[in-house]
């Protein structure tokens, strides 16, 4: 197992006073390599400033290990160098005072994205006295992976459902309470915030976990499965061991000797013990994690990651799933807004919108000192003509993702650790499917069933309890609340050559937000946490998927997808929803949208120390923001703190 | 990192008698369970036949470790469960005898999907006396994923290229030598098949290895780079062992420990030498096997990545680059069809022409003893209605790729196994795009250049030399040979905001056939290994990407597109080529195919073992065939194998 058995390639150097390699628990060559450099004294994140015509890139060995664990780890725990929480400043400038007085010059900026990060630097520095120019690719937007289907709105969209009050999101719909920037922004802005109920609640507002879990055939309330886990359970063949033990314990009992490194710790362990994970489990898979650190078998880590959501991502970092878990718990509480997440694009547009050009897509871009250019192409669809246009500034802001960042040539060319970075940055795919009902019956009992459905057609609702039925699109909303037209030919088409026929007819789900998960394509679904004020109809997230999950909805046509989302919802909640199906859908693909190439950065094995370190760094006039350069890809507050140390950097320099 | 740390989770089971768990290179618990389960005599690869609705599936220990990788190891070599090679019997079926004689009554058999396997099957299966039908989605085309962009051809297609006499691949283009099946079943259709140069060869059909690496921004020739791998690895900042060890050599003795498990080796020791691989280094992804078996650091992995397109699969299953890497070197000949690879598809198609049903999407498959029933729909695409109609046989085949058949709700449910492959299967992204030129100036020496350059413009040439040609477009398809009227002005706007200006001319390529590497979003380019009778132009694969580098092409839209191919082909090989761009493009992602879902399975670490056994097993009356039911997914061969073995499973059966 070992190259030098071939006399070409000789043993990894290693200098005489290097300490030997110690058995560890990853005994591998690099730790060797890593090592030896350590005691080299190449020590430091510094990164090598080549450009590749004139320069070579800097030997392997220059960013140490524990060093580049380091830095993670204070990117995990937004610290700077010397292990400072940077929170509290950002939060200050971003909500109270703004960046610092300086008595420099102000400068011409450059920002590229109008996205959370770009239109909070571009307040940022107009208030400290820069002259600022934002340049969005969109033509009608701002906000980037802030999106609300909606009518109306800075955008000026057409009504998106059949109800003209009703709405729904397509990027970003719950804002945890743990991320201080972003609660704190929509404060200030004077939004009202309301909770996001991940998991469902009763009238009360007391957590209920009444949804559903459906998967192996088997349906089970989430309180039920946890208190009596063994049927569902056993339907995966999990060892005896782990048949009454449920998928989150699992999963927390798996994680709890990584959390240890942790728990309980401050300040400098805190750092450290971050970077102890980053060590141990930076690059490893969460598939690796879960089979050979936690020692769960095949069958154990199907369960899980089918009713926890991990299999889409199983290939990818440890880090990043272990990171998402302890967020997106049932702990945390979340947050959503009234009229939807993109009230934040609004009011954040609102500030700047004199700096902001619109359809705008950067195509080039050219930099040296004190000088930054970017050029523009327009969207020209709909049989416009394509327009160009060139914008010079002193310094540049780019918020553009990498995934898009990859196809736009840089010159001089960035250093050799930007360059592979923006070229193997993973961005992963995650779709969302929303359906439209009339009513929320997802919140009846069996009595609202029995009414709604008795005036559809006497006997109806007994039909639906005994499966007798017809499964040919003949009932799609079927309800006289249902406004009429929305439904097509080819929609009923699809559904009767698709539909589930789920005959058992399981009792009413009686929920008022919170999700379900399902083995089915849906895989996730969720309600609405609130209703929409003057609309008796909701909107579900019939599907959100990811990864692999998620391209394989992008396949299909629209008058497919939507009958068979559907025929997924159904398979959970029984066939009768059909009836207040008003025919009207709506789906992001964060892959397929034109300048987001993916839903964010989620880092595939080995890339939290080899590529993240590079990612965020400033490079002569351009600066790097946008979630990417933070551990918090996919979350406004990654953004959000992207958009202040970028400032900093262009009002400091 | 032991979940009985929790009490909750007690220790996985260790019957009494069963060996403790050796220290092993892969110290897993899952070792022990496997151990546990061998002795208490669960072994075998039986697939728990449940339905979800029914009872539950088997447990976990139930396939064991040796055995599927045993399982696995015959499906490389394809062979049956007592080790005889199978590909003999299956040539003697398909290339002379046709399947056994049998006194049983012929069979109505449905096979779905009209690819290179369900072709293949329905002529076999027709022949032997039973009553076939074959289903096919696209309304106007079969063969699956292989397709050629031509003009006419069974699918009457309209002419792709300026020239009418020019076409490209879209899919399968190489076929090797070492695949018996597919070249004995090319000679016996009369197809005249020639050599495809994956290495460029001189005048005299030599290898010359003047096709070009482009990296770093460092420019040399593959013969050059073989010769004198310093500048361009010290790029890359590899350390000093490496520096003078050519990409490719490095890969060569990074895999040598695990050839030698299978180098000349035959029968038993073969398939148990190609087990202890699956069993050693199955579950590892190609990152984790380069850096920890391999040894090698990040940088070297990166220069093998760059150089040897490995980068975008690394966290994909080592098994499955190892096996490719094997097969795509340039120690083997491959071949192609003049006319294109889709002249194959016509010839399998002319057998089986009135079996085939057009326009029929399987939607929804219910199956029983000795009955198979497939719902359908058309595709209903520019205004015409969706059709339906309902198909029943005894037996099916299904040969749609499973990202396709995650779509398709299947009742009674199958297997626990069965179903989990069909959700997790993990499909990789594969684009083409292709760019025709009215002269095949790669071929061109500097002699050539000159005459033509300047039968543009008198000094032209030299303008091109210097770097003097104006970069706004104005230039693109100058030439005379070029059809007017085929690029757009958004094209030139597109090509004027992104150029490459690559202002340094490096001297004519002057190769015939083989491709180029670079870093740049191409990444991996193709030159035609023969002309077209007829025409002095070529399409070249401008940019042939996987995985992540595949979807960020598809971004694109095609006005862009093909500019920025087109720029990425003159950073390789200077900017002049433009003057025979001809204007048109063909972009085919296999992804974005509403049918293919991806270019091929490309299995995850342990998919090898975990899902393939189960991937090609029949359940009842339904029988699974296609690329992806042998170990050659993308391959023609595969499919060929799984049409053979399905056709034999249904005619004895």
């Amino acid at each position: 197992m070992n190259p030098d058995a071939d006399p070409a390639v000789p043993e990894a150097p290693r200098p005489s006073g290097a300490p030997a390699p110690t058995p560890s628990r990853r005994p591998s060559r690099r730790t060797v390599i890593v090592g030896a450099a350590a005691v080299a004294g190449a020590g430091g994140l510094a990164v090598a400033a080549t450009s590749a015509e004139t320069s070579q890139a800097a030997p392997a060995a220059a960013v140490t290990d524990w060093e580049a664990c380091l830095a993670t780890a204070r990117a995990i725990l937004v610290r700077d160098d010397e292990d400072r929480p940077l929170v509290p400043r950002y939060a200050d400038i971003l909500l109270k005072s703004g960046l610092p007085r300086s008595r420099r010059p102000g400068k011409k900026v450059l920002i590229v994205g109008a996205g959370p990060a770009g239109l909070t630097a571009a307040h940022l520095l107009r208030e400290a006295g820069h002259r600022v120019t934002v340049i969005e690719a969109n033509a009608n937007r701002v906000g980037g992976r802030i999106k609300t289907f909606r009518t109306g709105g800075h955008e000026n969209a057409a009504q998106p459902f059949a109800d003209p009050k009703q709405y729904a999101e397509a990027g970003a719909m719950r804002i945890p309470d743990s991320h201080p920037l972003v609660t704190g922004l929509m404060d200030g802005l004077g939004l009202k915030r309301r909770r996001f109920h991940l998991v469902d609640v009763d009238g009360a507002g007391r957590p209920a976990h009444r949804t559903w879990i459906y998967v192996n055939g088997i349906r089970v309330r989430r309180a039920d499965y946890a208190r009596a886990p063994q049927t569902l359970n056993r339907s995966f063949g999990v060892p005896r061991p782990y048949e009454s033990v449920p998928a989150a314990q699992i999963v927390r009992t798996a994680f709890a000797p990584v959390r240890k490194e942790i728990e309980g710790k401050q300040d400098r362990a805190l750092v450290e013990g971050w970077a102890r994970i980053i060590q141990r489990y930076g690059h490893m898979s969460m598939y690796r994690f879960l089979m050979e650190e936690a020692g769960l078998d095949e069958r154990t880590v199907d369960l899980i990651g089918t009713v926890e959501n991990l299999t889409s991502r199983l290939h990818l970092a440890f880090v990043h799933s272990f990171i998402g878990a302890s967020l997106i718990s049932p702990d945390t509480a979340f947050y959503e807004l009234p009229d939807g997440t993109a009230t934040l694009a609004d009011a954040l547009y609102a500030r700047v919108k004199d700096l902001v050009r619109l359809d705008r897509r950067a195509t080039r871009i050219t930099h040296g000192e004190g000088r930054a250019t970017v050029e523009t192409v327009s969207e020209g669809r709909g049989g416009s003509p394509v327009r160009r246009e060139t914008f010079t500034a002193d310094t540049a802001i780019v918020t553009v993702p990498f995934s898009g960042l990859r196809h736009i040539p840089i010159s001089p060319a960035l250093s050799y650790g930007k360059r592979r970075a923006i070229t193997e940055l993973h961005y992963d795919a995650a779709t969302k499917v929303l359906l439209e009902f009339s009513r929320r019956w997802w919140e009846f009992d069996e009595a609202d069933w029995k009414r709604e459905l008795e005036a559809v057609r006497p006997g109806l609702y007994r039909r639906y309890q005994t499966g007798q039925t017809p499964a040919d699109g003949t009932l799609l909303g079927a309800h006289s609340s249902v406004p009429k037209g929305h439904v097509s030919p080819a929609q009923r088409s699809h559904y009767a050559a698709c539909r589930g026929v789920t005959r058992d007819q399981p009792e009413a789900a009686g929920v008022i937000g919170g999700g379900s998960a399902t083995d089915n394509p849906n895989r996730f679904m969720f309600q609405p946490s609130h209703p929409v004020e003057g609309s008796a109809g909701g909107v579900i997230l019939a599907a959100y998927s990811w990864s692999d999950d998620a391209l394989k909805w992008d396949s299909l046509d629209d008058e497919e997808r939507y009958p068979r989302a559907l025929a997924g919802v159904q398979e959970v909640f029984g066939q009768r929803i059909e009836v207040f199906y008003t025919g009207v859908g709506r789906t992001q693909s964060w892959m397929r949208d034109p300048y987001a190439y993916g839903e964010a950065s989620v880092l595939l094995p080995g890339q939290h120390t080899e590529l993240f370190p590079h990612v965020g760094k400033a490079e002569g006039s351009l600066h790097f923001a946008g979630c990417h350069t933070s551990i918090k890809p996919a979350w406004i507050e990654g953004a959000l703190e992207s958009a202040v140390r970028t400032a900093l950097e262009v009002h400091m320099a």
